[in-house]
């Protein structure tokens, strides 16, 4: 009979195989190769580059299904770090040969070619060590099949003695975390925020002419031009990507060559630099060695300090979404300024209808990332002594945020801001109709009164013009000379 | 010369004594006694109560100002829990004399009498163990001064042996907090919400009969009526209620009795059930002891729940405060299919603006307590061992929800939503343009039909039934008889 | 040349086929089929059974990869709701071959066995319309297949006509969302939490007869046995549970029946009812149909609601497993009161090493839930008018939540709570030690000299017994009689 | 009869009013004037400056007590502004008699003198209109009284048409939030954090040569020295300094000259500079003008940014005080290789105990200051349009987090960390004992063989050299010229 943990582990890695109708896979009859570690033998698939402490940990932590799995990007970094740690070790007197199969195999798994023989999840132990290992095993295993020797043998190539060397999952996993972060930073954050401030940017200067109502606290208030409007958006974006770099210093200090708790014991003096030199010249991400390698182990506060400039940006999408699908609510019975581009059938039951759903999309993701910088605050705070232990958890959510926020930006600007169009003639209907343009009267008549013809023409739904007149506060002419919405979207020159 | 830490101590304190043109306050030459602890004497103004304890907090926590006193709820739910145990303890000997004195004192704490004795911050000890203390020295000082004794003495009421006589801070104060969040939740935050629900009953009453278009992705869509709008929210705030009741059994639940570590050593059997049945009958709340006192000091669970209840109140009223705001926006270029009570100037600048500022100060107070459960949350999570050292910031921010989440739902009741209009010939305009009409046409026709009716209506600028008679979908008799408003209210009766 | 949107589809879709040495997957070369919906004709792949709206959204949302995929449960769920909207649909007219036929096609997506063909994200629109339609489409066409017709062609079973009959994705997203939450709650969640709580019961049982230090503020305190420290544990999770229950008859309430609005527009009278009972039968859950379908689509405050009950149980697991790590801590330099199972090598440096991993495991999920707590909170506040567009946002994390948390619980209880061990030798010794046992004195002859005897004792290095002995304050005798952990455990009989 | 509202505001502010014992307060019989805005008259309290609109919105938002009030810190902030805005208005044509009157009053306002005068509570409208309006009364009184005029005229000072000339509620605001955040930033927050870092630094330096054991997942590591464990927490402090200066520029620009919708329109060129300038220089901050009006106005975005640099040095001080009092934990049965200062009783019932009450309140603070967070974040991602009105909220949290966040550290700094001293023989015994040393044997004799010394000695109960000897796999000599800890807190010199 099968031990409890054990089945759960099965059902777990069984529902990978999912048998349909029109995909039929063949399973293949799984057989196995026996594997140890210093807890003894234990079964691994044959097919599977992963060894003893890999098979364990999947044994011991069936926690959520596919979903979960350790984020690729942590593995693909750690192929870029074993690279260059293999590199370091050749110089400090790694044999050659060793070394250059580390590196085949390391570069194996930073290309993504191997990213089948990393099951692991997230809710594993807080180092990430198992990941770490699961790596050193596949690595391992892949150049002793390159240097034609038997998987699992550890020989000539053992996991923790070469792969690892002059390393440990505390200063590795950190390590590792850094470089996907930045790498996703660069590869979809940024880029994301970008594409979208560009868009909007356009729009900015497509609209500078076009004045409209303004509003606040969603009533009605003076005017300004829809440029204007869009100008803040580009202003809140153009910030937000000066504060995702302003935490890049940070973000580039790498703890390799801090070993087990930061000292760098059993590492050589100059790895540390070494190492760090070579992962940036993998990445072209300017990668360097962390000033205090006890505070890169112990703490993260680099990753909250990410997130926190994600979390900025996701409430300006939040706000800048909201706004555009407000102003483009309608058709007929809401506000309508805007017109934005219908790229799908709206509705299940409703014919014809188009909704905002690049504005949901985009919103949902700020609001996930909202939660995630909780998570990842809650998990910076806990670290104890020499290592903090929600590490996997911590990265998890902080890759999350960057590719789906940079994503998000990305599709939002492309499906819905590059096409949105003003709606000229709604948007002049409301301007001539606002009350508000009394405002441009109290330089001239005083707030008091012009309060009262704004209460006026509200009461008896005329224009404000002839509430002015009927209250005798001022001419016909003086009215047009001094409401004009063209003056009333700037400061005036002062005589 | 001052040690800084007095110093801060003394900047925080005289903080208190503001000279104003209009309101000089006298400031009299301070006087001092001297008080002693275990730690030695120290001087406490002669005006105070207080004793050592709370002296030497002072000067210990120089942690903000004013406002970051220790919640006064808390200081008299310690008036009713030390009435309690005084009473209890007479019981078990302690000598009349002495009991009736310590009540007295007691009973002048429950009922705000000593209120300016107790001048701690909530950033102290996170067992309000100095709280505590701060109580103790308090009734200790005033029950001696009631016996004719001289202040400061210990004799013949000691703080620790006499007032805190069966008890430690480790289960008065959780008692405390339970007493004080049980009362808020009685006084404030039931009652608010309570008459939040019977004005928005009130108006589901009031609109039943108004049909009005739907909105879905702030998007036109099919008609209903504006009373089953406000039945929605009738129903989350009556859901709401039936949320905060449900946790409510263990909040009722005291630690009175567990003494230092939960195992109630230096109590006597009996003694927590008897203080819990006096405080029942001093509060008319119906307290009980708790099931298990290990868990009622080492984690606050029953905290973290409550708060739970009011975060999802706040997401209810968050949402219909939004809803009304965004209804009511306008006057001219919004949505203005609702009249709010316009209760002050909404503007310092553009005359004659009325503001939905209680929607305002509604959703404010909705995120904040969206945050406050934040802080519980990590508070909560954080206990260690015997004890949870978070005890005074979670009490804090939970009777802080509960206060501004019961006025602001008893306010926006009041001053918004009692005095809410229903804009019948917008809502009646609006209603008549909307192209949603259309989906009762389903079926009668197809989706796809009907969509495209809706489609060519909304590109031509014309009425559905003009859309749908010239693409010959249907005739003009079929179309009044299938696109009726006042049938697409409810589902149809099958035949 | 493709357009971006597309490419950017393809390149996501395309991250499904992964190329490994061992496992070379054969990619077939791609045929499609043409779609069309009421924008007009899409491709989509020949072997998919979805259709044109499918196809559309991929183009449309190409944020995050695989592991964004809208929840598998969610697809389960909807394959519930559409067998039971069908059978009700035949009791109202809808042809019987049709019904079958759309019965057994919406079984097999129940069953899991069309998994591979829901390929859309979660971050799409707000309403899961797309995931509804995707549904629709799927069933459409598979039912079209068993009845020999054309895929693609809409006949005989059209996906919105049939398959849609009577619904909206208004009201079928979040059935299917109470649908999958209850589901999970039952299948993962509330097991996981019980199981965890039988292993802690049955450990306060084993451990009630261990004497041990108390610690709070993690200082030493009085004692306690251990089987009243785990006692304290077990009430947190057998209170987590009845929380956990206590959000259920809100979270049973399914919004079927209200369609676009609430209003139940285009159903029946009585299919509200009969489709939930249905659902009811096939997942053996008592749902029951919404009180009040208004808010059961408007507002998601049932789902805020449940993963409150979750977040206090984050609470409760985080504070359990922090307690039970530092107890463990050690082997040697920690205070080791607790052994807890190796269950694989701890380091990847430092030989020997056993850590606390499933502590850790557990640690990160609770961290994550009270992440995902302010995901659903921010989603939940957020709804607007006649529907809350955040519902995909909201369901993943509240099913993450409840999965995650369910397994980790069971995990931690399975490779953890049960292997637990005391360390009987070093209770003893840390207990035999402590200051704290100086407490039971405070009856005898007060708080002030037993203060003076523990002071004297931690200076000089003593026991209690030689410092009170040697400041007079009682006899050898008298401390023996007095001073036993033995009596500190509980409270005294009153003679 | 009283209505129901006026009633609830007399409620609260009567309970400003109590009567003490010690205390007793002679209540005046209060006097009233009349005042008068756009709305009417209403009464206000004779001694008080304020006016019309104040006092309806102490009627109309009787939420929460005193507490409650709008920061202090907004009010003197508005003083600066208006102040720079009467001299700037001056410039533009403003009489100098009345300038000068308002400038006085101005100051006063700054200076503290006038804080009895503004009763308002932080939920009110979310512009902070009526706060903006409360200011503007009790300057324009206050000038009024100066020039001998009569309070409530309105003659010659105008609250609008003069106090507030040339602005908006919309743009002081929150330029008035930008100064007070700014200012505590740099008399709190930045002051507190530096001192921590001080005293952190100068113990890095005093603890440089004692070498202890490391601890990764809590449990025994390799060594490092204490003054490398305080070298982290330097790094963090350090990190965290130049986290909330890089967030400054963005603070420091200011909204004014915006007015209503961030166009200026009722200003003249130059206005925004002048004032902008003015409040630099009073306040020796340099502020700028925002680059952007209108994202000043209907964002927060840099709010949200300080805040959430505030938010990872609370990461940062948790994971400190954390340590310290786990290090400092015992004194018989924890750690103990920490001794902290015992700055006052710990227990009420424990005598002798001494409690980490410093890290208790700092980790209070830290929690309570990721609460806010959230309410932040969920503030400064509700802005709609023109105008976020989340405002007061938001100022109030960031505020307070940077007020107690600051002081914490401070006190943590001086009452705590300062008086930290190292328990030598503690450390030292734990070091020698500790099984981790093992770990330098890996480069010697492999990590497989070292694992077996390290577990077998464990569960022997036997030094590391015995063990390692028996088991053959090193001699005497090579124990003792490998295993030394002096060579195990730094990598090693490559030969």
């Amino acid at each position: 009979m099968l031990a409890p943990s054990l089945k759960s582990c099965l059902r777990f890695r069984q529902s990978i195989l999912i048998a349909t109708p029109l995909h039929n896979i063949l399973v293949r009859t799984m057989s196995y190769r026996s594997e140890r570690d210093t807890f003894g033998t234990i079964d691994v698939p044959a097919d599977k580059y992963y060894g003893a402490q890999t098979a364990r940990s999947l044994q011991n932590f069936p926690i959520g299904g596919e979903t979960e799995r350790m984020p690729i990007q942590i593995i693909r970094a750690f192929g870029y770090l074993k690279t260059a740690a293999a590199e370091a070790n050749r110089e400090y007197g790694l044999d050659g040969k060793l070394a250059d199969a580390i590196i085949q195999a390391a570069q194996e798994v930073s290309q993504g070619k191997l990213d089948n023989h990393f099951p692991l999840v997230t809710w594993q132990t807080g180092s990430g060590t198992q990941t770490n290992m699961n790596v050193n095993e596949v690595i391992s295993n892949r150049a002793i099949e390159l240097l034609g020797g038997k998987l699992g043998s550890k020989t000539p190539i053992h996991p923790n003695d070469h792969v690892n060397k002059s390393q440990s999952s505390n200063d590795t996993f950190p390590t590792a975390m850094h470089i996907a972060v930045a790498k996703e930073v660069h590869d979809s954050l940024l880029p994301g925020v970008e594409k979208l401030l560009a868009s909007i940017t356009s729009k900015r200067e497509e609209f500078k002419s076009i004045i409209k109502v303004g509003r606040t606290h969603a009533q009605d208030a003076t005017p300004l031009t829809l440029g204007q409007v869009f100008s803040g958006y580009e202003t809140q974006l153009r910030n937000g990507i000066a504060r995702i770099k302003s935490t890049l210093p940070r973000l580039y200090e790498l703890a390799i060559g801090g070993t087990a708790v930061g000292t760098g014991l059993n590492t050589y003096e100059g790895f540390a630099e070494k190492v760090t030199s070579k992962v940036a010249q993998l990445t072209s991400i300017p990668f360097k060695t962390a000033t205090n390698k006890f505070e890169a182990m112990a703490a993260h506060d680099a990753l909250v300090e990410v997130h926190g400039s994600m979390n900025v940006v996701a409430c300006s999408v939040m706000k800048i979404a909201n706004d555009i699908r407000f102003l483009a609510s309608g058709p007929r019975c809401g506000i309508g300024e805007l017109i934005i581009p219908a790229n799908e059938p709206g509705s299940s039951i409703m014919p014809g209808k188009v909704n905002p759903t690049q504005c949901e999309a985009i919103t949902m993701v700020a609001a996930q990332v909202m939660g995630n910088h909780t998570a990842v605050t809650i998990g910076g705070s806990n670290g104890h002594f020499e290592l903090n232990v929600f590490k996997p958890m911590m990265v998890r959510n902080v890759l999350h945020s960057a590719r789906i926020l940079g994503d998000a930006c990305a599709c939002f600007s492309t499906n819905c801001v590059e096409g949105i169009q003003a709606n000229h003639e709604r948007i002049k209907d409301l301007l001539d109709k606002s009350l508000m343009l009394v405002t441009a009267l109290n330089t001239h008549i005083g707030y008091d009164k012009a309060s009262e013809i704004a209460k006026k023409a509200f009461a008896d739904g005329t224009t404000l013009k002839e509430a002015a007149i009927s209250l005798g506060h001022l001419t016909d002419e003086q009215f047009d000379a001094w409401v004009n919405p063209e003056k009333m979207i700037g400061p005036t020159k002062y005589a």
